[in-house]
């Protein structure tokens, strides 16, 4: 999940045209952080997560909705019966 | 931003009938910690939000988009023009 979220956002970096160091810049990180993170070698915290929106200029959801579990079932789909479903132990 | 996301996850487990334990259980994590998330004392990982999106049946998007930045506007209407700019420095 940390190797897709890390293409993510390189994706999201490359297409606003910044660098690593940019973006790392930008988001209150540091560059080598910013480079292990898009390689899948970090897994982000929450306050990453948010930081690397906000200097992205998008949305936390945008940042993770394409991840497994992510969410491309939307807000008003979620929890149908049936779906997802996980057996009780 | 951690707050809102214990309160999220608090009501999430709530709707489902769950105690802290039972959520703990079911997410591989330990009863303290899910106590410590609740209270917005820490600060979770992708993983973990990712570990908490499953046992609780819903999506990561569910968990983080009500959040500041989260994203109540939609991806299909996410960065348009002049909205949420950040200054350059």
């Amino acid at each position: 999940m940390q190797q897709k979220f890390g293409l993510i956002v390189r994706d999201r970096r490359l297409k606003r045209g910044l660098s690593q160091e940019r973006l790392a810049d930008i988001a209150g990180l540091h560059r080598t952080y910013v480079s292990l993170l898009e390689r899948g070698l970090r897994t982000p915290s929450l306050y990453v997560i948010a930081k690397l929106a906000e200097a992205l200029e998008t949305t936390i959801t945008d940042l993770v909705y394409e991840l497994p579990g992510g969410g491309s079932v939307g807000p008003q789909e979620k929890n149908v019966p049936g779906s997802r479903r996980r057996p009780s132990r």
